[in-house]
């Protein structure tokens, strides 16, 4: 029981704590349609918990607010009883100050309830734990959101000042053998996982390598200089058709003012350090990225078996939301970086795992609805709690994506 | 002098006045394209003096941020140093509150150059006119975009607690006769107005008769349970094309709940009124409305010289901002409601008067460039400034629009 | 009665001449959206006489096909018994030969039923004529579609094959006097006009001149060279938005290859003639080429009353569909080309004049439910009939269209 | 060499054998992005031998027009010289006359070249081998857009006059087991196979079981019965948001009528024949319906080895294109109808096997540029050439397609 109140505290306090540096109007806009008003993250996440929770198990709860429901609700499926023309972004009421007051009601009705109970059943646990790790999804997307609202404004406006640490250059990128063999994939510890992670089933891998580490900004670059953008023939035909439509030349929050590269930061405009792992990219750049080299991206399977064998377990120094670095490292002489920095975009489509099982009513809706068209993602990045991420987890984006912190490592047959 | 300084005071008030009931979440949204976020208005209005007063005529004028003639100008002509894709509803800075500082700024520099100056150059005063005229119209859209933005939200939020005056009924409609002559159109008076109204020229009108008083919501609802929006007859081919793909069936901000008419207003969701004069239709409503009747909406001529007849001078009950009735109101016995209430669509497409000169520089952006496919609108709201309208007075907006307070009066051939 | 025959096989003969030169290809497509597929015209303008006349005068008419109705109405308002995702340019069937079948078919039962009358009742007679006049309008709309059709194509095949006639060259450009009065507009001949001429009334007009020819492309090229498309102050803001997105340069078929330009004309690509009018603008480039030069427009009124003024009959040198020149001309010493040529746009909306009344029935759509957001031109064009045009006729388009034979006349005050 | 001269002559015979019973106007149109006018395949799959062979590697050879390069390339990355708003369903010219002479004179060329020549380079062999499978790729893309051209026009007609044979039942369905293993996948035997069949690889399969024929009409119906495009529970995110957009209701080609179910065929329509199996579902349609049984789609790795292990060899019964049965027919006892009639949709994205390599020049855009957002098809369909399909063979399509002939197999872990 004490472990749900303190792992409560501490998660509920973190979403507060990301919005601590912005002002009121950061919180209301939706500046594209992937990201989300932060004063609607508040407001969903707590709305995860008086939902599922409070709703359902602790009798004679009060509802915060009858139309809460219909506003903080992300799947849309309910019908809302009156049509009007509005969106997320668009909603400006209920204000801040009343969604705060919505997750001080919600969290004190969870001490509550927490409190009368001598004991957890297995399903409000898991719903608990569920809801938990949901808020720390939303935090991750919450970072995403901030930077990318505030690095759309034209006044570039830092998120936090910070002493920026120097750069120590990076090491030569070597390969990490693996051979061939059948292996284990899939949630194998202890602990919470997502019904994404579950059945363990074997994968067969041929030999290959797979990067020591993740591909640099300078790396990148260089790329970008050889003409990448400019050469259909590294990229898919649909990533073509959306480098010309969207006139892509670089990755998100890059910008070129008299020559020289910046990069918009959470501490404002930055020049570009080349040694740092580049993120902001699409699948359909980290792919024509690794086309270029000869090479390609690593499957999720590959990744996970080549994790298990070079990174058992998480690095003392990798760079996680806890490190509060908000930034990209850079790379260190004894540390692969599987874990944290940027989100590494695999080969493999999000697809079910052999004997999947969508869970029956709305937490079944959590995870299969999307498996189709999207890429999968591992590892965690910068905005990655550290007790959030596993090897196996599973992350997935459309490929055309780049608001969030992705990241490309490169993977060869031998 | 005088006269400006306190002109100047109290216009530039009146624009705070009418954001103080709102949150700063309110300040920053566009639920629509024509809608602005009200900090957007605040700061635009201030820049137009900023840009065209004091950088120009104030010598040693610092202006207060580098950026600001770029997130502030709303005529988007100049090319922008950076591609950020962004919108006037994304821009989370400046915030309010450096919005406000922004305004106190430019006002005190506005006071300073006001006093320093013995007399006022004729171009200067001509400026100081044209700003004030131009920030009254922005109150005007303030008003109409602040409904917008509280009215499309699920909450209804009311912009202001007032009581309700009942409704004491509407009288019977009746004709105002006129009589075929030419008839001088134009700006005739001493004082301020647009260019567009310059060009004092006759027109010829053939006989005819204009109603007496505003359509009501009563009327309006009689042609809706007629079938109105459902038989393609009484429209524009693409006013029809238009119902279809919008699914339109009521005035805006008009809402069915169990079966009775509910209008969002400044107060919340309130029972229909059916004696107010009905308001929010498009042109393309109130053409069919008239198209319906049997008659036919007037045009701007017709308008103006019914008006120059019938209401020489602005009536005193006539309802505009400063009575802060915040709706449409009741048609009286004595009062054939030209001025107030709300803009009269006229069925005469906004084209240049003769003589109709296009002035040099910025300000001449202000009018011409507008003059195609737009229809006038007559009269004024009761969100206009009572010292702002003018028989002469030309609004124009595209036929489909109707967010802002629009109104019907029928005319007819003899 | 034999007036109608006469007529009637005159017409009809006309359309299938028109599409002689045309391969079977040619007959089906729908390159935009304003264009018609050729067979779809002379579908269309058979259904119209089938329709009106057939099946409602000449008793035990059997229709040709039940589908036809559905497939050749233009109107749309009837709701297909299923929804198929088609438009008219992916309608392969019926096929060409199908289509002159069912011509072939028409014409023979209208000539039996004008046989068998021995009087036309008013009725029929009006349907006759506005039969033939609704043929005619097809039949230059034809002529724009059919160009638009080859004109987009890579290979440019020629439509025909003909001497080109050397150019002789244009004089210089005068202007023609009009003084201040009330003016009579609207159909005041004998003989049939659309609903739209209708209402004689009086315009008052201002002293104001009209350009004594039309502008060529000579002329217009050096609006071009001068950087007209460049420079946004010439332009309405809604045209300088349609100039940048569809990034327009000059007139639709024009094309420069190797620095020099060229026309895409009924007889190939040809290079350009400095001193033919110019053709193919839409009325927001008319307008800016007025503006560039410091004038305007003139006014649909503006162009009757000088046109009953200067060229009260039609010039025997206008140049029209009879004279199959396919193309404009040259303008001769003695001639204003009021009529024929290229269709002038005016600056006055389409509008109705007083005491219109849209009459009862299908007839009744005919020109009324177009009355809003289009633009009026007058005179008649190279592809129009000779006893087609009047004075009083009303041509309209929106404004951005220019796959028509449209030019320009300049007006100005004094 | 007479093998190559033998089957290109039937191969190039076929296309045209295809098209004869189509009228010219059917040549042009392209009612859908994803459908090309019957006459461009014509042509391009001319221009590829042209393009690939004769021009590379016939001296002397004469191209036989210089813009068909521009007109029947589809790939598009060439610049064409001349901006053209055109597309390929607008392109009139060539006629399909003249794309008959094209190919007449390319195959009497390619006659030449093969009769020149002793003994083929493995370089031309192999183009020749890969233009005759393209061609014959593009015959049943032929065989798709022929359809749809048709099926779209509101007289639905017949392609062919045909005895349909009448319905004998459908068995119940059963389900083939298979045991958890490494099995062998991609290209194992002699012949021709496509570069994205290569890279023979091991894949570990668990236990499954895979359903012993297609899925009929009659089971497709119960479920659209039981309401399953009504509830989105059995529906992708994506393939909800498909569904309410496109208004789905039905597989393609069903239409309603009186209450009750017909299907276009290439006979015209007919009613519903229950036993046979369903086509033309989305690989959304196919999954929901999956998922409403509680089962799932195979992956296709599992399709692969239960085809090695149920159908080694092609049934005899299995339907092709030789057939000319030109729809899908009912299951017989004995046959499991892996190959032909339907197209099946698996649960595999379309991404590289191990090894993949994408070949240098334009032969390497073949397949490798398609392999992301695109699922994987087997087995081949009643519109494929027998001698076309193989085990390994991959087909791919975007999920929301369905104008091809695609089709759904169960699978269940057990």
């Amino acid at each position: 029981m004490s472990y749900f109140k303190e792992k409560y505290r501490s998660v509920r306090n973190q979403s507060l704590h990301l919005c601590a540096p912005l002002e009121k109007e950061d919180m209301v806009v939706q500046p594209m349609v992937d990201v989300s008003p932060p004063k609607w993250h508040l407001g969903h996440t707590t709305w995860f918990f008086e939902k599922m929770i409070l709703e359902e198990h602790f009798k004679g709860y009060q509802v915060f607010h009858p139309e809460y429901n219909y506003v903080f609700n992300s799947y849309y499926e309910s019908i809302g009883k009156r049509v009007l023309r509005t969106d997320r972004g668009n909603l400006t009421r209920p204000t801040t100050e009343e969604v705060y007051k919505y997750r001080a009601y919600v969290d004190e009705q969870m001490a509550h309830f927490l409190d009368t109970m001598t004991e957890v059943s297995s399903k409000v646990s898991e719903l608990l734990e569920l809801g938990l790790q949901h808020e720390q999804q939303h935090q991750e997307l919450l970072v995403y959101d901030i930077k990318y609202i505030l690095g759309n404004n034209p006044l570039f406006p830092a998120y936090t000042r910070k002493e920026i640490v120097p750069s120590i250059g990076s090491r030569a990128l070597k390969f990490l053998p693996m051979s061939e063999a059948n292996y284990k994939i899939g949630h194998q510890q202890e602990g919470f996982c997502f019904d994404n992670e579950l059945g363990v089933h074997q994968v067969y891998l041929h030999d290959f390598e797979i990067g020591d580490r993740l591909i640099t900004n300078g790396e990148y670059l260089e790329f970008m200089e050889a003409g990448g953008y400019q050469n259909f023939k590294y990229w898919y035909m649909e990533a073509w058709a959306w480098v010309e439509e969207n006139k892509e030349t670089a990755p998100m929050h890059w910008h070129q003012i008299d020559g020289e590269w910046y990069q918009y930061t959470f501490f404002g405009l930055q020049k570009l350090n080349p040694h740092e792992p580049v993120t902001h990219v699409s699948q359909y750049e980290a792919a024509a990225y690794a086309q270029w080299r000869g090479m390609r991206l690593a499957t999720e399977f590959e990744w996970e078996a080549a994790c298990h064998r070079y990174e058992p377990s998480i690095h003392q120094k990798a760079n996680f939301i806890e490190d509060a670095s908000l930034s990209t490292q850079t790379a260190e002489q004894d540390h692969f970086q599987f874990y944290g920095d940027t989100w590494e975009w695999t080969n493999s489509a999000y697809l079910p795992y052999p004997y999947f099982k969508t869970e029956t009513g709305a937490v079944g809706e959590y995870n299969g609805k999307f498996m189709i068209n999207q890429m999968v993602l591992r590892g965690g990045s910068f905005a990655t709690a550290r007790d959030h991420i596993r090897s196996s987890y599973r992350n997935f984006f459309h490929p055309h994506l780049k608001w969030h912190f992705t990241g490309i490592r490169l993977a060869r047959y031998v």
